[in-house]
This record gives structure tokens, sequence and C-alpha cells, in this order.
């Protein structure tokens, strides 16, 4: 096929490309994420850093980099993340060496952002496409009965989770993609037809 | 999820779309369309109209709307095409009728179209979104083993379609995705990957 494409154009495939997949809390994006990490090798997991602490079934260096606040405000004074936000008062980021790297070695990057961080992993001008998904629930009722399943936290955790929420829904414009995950193999399976269409692009190369 | 929505914002499939699908001759456009056409039934097709003769295993009003020199000169006058163009001496035009009235239903609407016609369907401004992806062989070779398969024509004819095909080829640029028909089946579940992303995309609307 190589042969066929004009001077200065590319598959957009043929390069690196970022998928931060966002959305609300309870959602399930760490599900829909370890469903296309396991099907895909092309495609590899940004970890991020975050000041929270660990959940029981977490594992630093691969759901997270579990770090504290001075491990944190080191991280933002080298300049060594793309993005950081505040979440229920604490910090989440991403660092440039878990993006950068991969992207210039030319595998695709997942990425687990809050979505008000989402939109500056664009701002940041990678160098690469990067494509933003917004993950939802079915509905607003299934979303509640999803944070209160997930049930670690205290009553004034979940009201705030939901408050927060409602606010993270207002940022969907910002967004390219909407996917529903009403059921974990459809969203999975939506979510590998964006990737594959991503990657089909016709773009304009140097 | 409907509810979730910002006011302003939809889901681009909630409206009809045209999937613009163009290619050299003998790429295997009609057999991946029909293969679509069977399987999705929000997808519909366009009938182009042409003035070029049957092949006996066409059907007028199924594979085109086959026209005389003069009808076809009328549905110009009349302003009744959003395109059209020559090739190998013979006309081909997309019937407007064909494809307004159901996008306008929220159907999608599948155009089998020339390349050089590919892009007037972007720039006709339907008011609906239009996705313009380009076929092609896995290579050059394999284009030219189909097109002399396909065995209907004089050797001209043939040496005249693979001269047009590399011409085609440098309109790849104007088009949104590229698809390998290596294997039917394969060519048909990329091209799935990008309706199903495109009816994903969120927009703003009125």
């Amino acid at each position: 096929m190589k042969n066929l494409l004009p001077q200065g154009v590319a598959l957009q495939g043929e390069r690196g490309i970022a998928f931060v997949i966002a959305g609300p809390s309870g959602v399930g994006k760490s599900s829909v994420i370890s469903a296309l990490l396991s099907r895909d090798p092309k495609l590899t997991f940004s970890v991020s850093a975050t000041t929270r602490p660990r959940r029981p079934e977490e594992v630093h260096g691969r759901d997270y980099y579990f770090v504290s606040e001075a491990e944190f405000d080191r991280l933002i004074a080298e300049g060594a993340l793309l993005e950081w936000t505040v979440y229920q008062g604490h910090r989440y980021g991403t660092p440039k060496s878990e993006v950068i790297d991969r992207l210039k070695r030319g595998l695709d990057v997942v990425l687990n952002v809050e979505v008000r961080g989402a939109k500056a992993i664009r701002t940041a001008n990678l160098g690469f496409p990067v494509v933003l998904i917004f993950l939802v629930p079915p509905s607003w009722e299934e979303l509640v009965r999803r944070v209160r399943r997930r049930g670690t936290e205290s009553e004034e955790a979940l009201a705030e989770r939901l408050r927060i929420a409602r606010e993270e829904l207002q940022h969907i414009p910002e967004f390219d993609y909407l996917v529903v995950n009403d059921d974990l193999e459809e969203a999975v399976a939506r979510v590998e037809a964006i990737i594959r269409a991503e990657r089909m692009r016709i773009v304009q190369c140097a």
C-alpha cells in the first residue's frame, strides 16, 4: 500500500497517537483500558502520578505512581508533567516521559486523565495526534449506582463525587468522541472502533 | 445517555451522515458497499446516474440509473445533481434526491462516487456531515491484476483505466480515511469501524 500514497501523505497510524480516556468517577475507565491493553499490542498505558491514597487492589507503577505531596511538588517544579489537576483534594498528573518516549517509538499511548486535565494534553502540543474520548454511563441513575457500589468512601465523599461528575459532564464539548459504557464488552468494542478509524486517518506529513 | 449531554451538544450519529466511498476502478468498491448495506440497517445506498453501458450483472435502479446523454443533460440543467464527472468518456453523477431526502430522515447514505467527484460532495454543503473514504488495493500490482480480471474491455481501455488510476491516487489528500482492500471481510470491517467511530463523534448543534 505504501507505494500507492502520494508524496507528503501518510496514515495517522504510521506514527504514535495519544488516546485520552476521561469520564466521571465510577464510569469504568480502568476496566475499559485494561481490556484495550490486553488486546492490542500497539497500545501502551501512560501511568499517571497521584497524591491520593492507594486502594487495596491498586499497584504502584501499574495503576498509578503513588507519590507524596513533596514529590508531586518536585514533578511540577521540574516541568515533568504534561498536565495536572486537583480532584477531591488530591493531585493527579501526567508524566511527560510516560507519553513522549513511547509516541516517538511509534507506539500508541492510552491515558486515563481527569476530565479537567484532558484538554491540556491536546494544548500541550506534543507533536503527535491526540484523540479525546469521553466515557459516560448509560444514565445518571446508573452513575450514582456505580459510585455507591464502589463503597470505599463516606456519604459526603460520594455526594462530592456526584457533584463533581455533574460539573465534568459540562466538559463533553471539548472532547472528540462520546462512548457509552452500558456493557463493558460493547464499550471496549466502541473504543476499539475509534482507535482503528483514527489510525486510518489521512494526514499530511513533512 | 441523552440526559447526560450538555445543552447544544449531540452525537454526530443522531442525524444522517454521508459516507463517500471512492477509489480506483477495480479496487472493489461495489463489493465493500454491498457487504456494508447487508449488515447495517441505518445505511442506505445512493444510486448514481451514468451514461455508460450497463454491465450484464448490473441492475438499473440498484447499481446505477443508466440514462441517455440527453437525460443526463436534463439532470444537469435541472440542477438535480450534487456533482458529476466524466470517466473514460462517460458521465457519472449523484442525484440530489438520493442523498438529501434520506439524510433528512436520519438515515446514513453511502455513495459510490468517482474519485474526482468525491470532494464536491463535501463542498456542496449538504448541511450534513460528509466522510470521505478512499479505498486502495494492497499494491499497484494487485490493482493491475484486478482490472485485468474484470476483462470486459479492450487493452487500450485497460491501459486508460490504469493511467486514470495513477492520477486518482494523487487525490488521496482530499480524503479523510484510507482503507486497504487486501481482503474483502477485513476491508468491510475497517469501513465499519470508521462508520461506528464517526457516529460517536461529538458535535455542536443548534
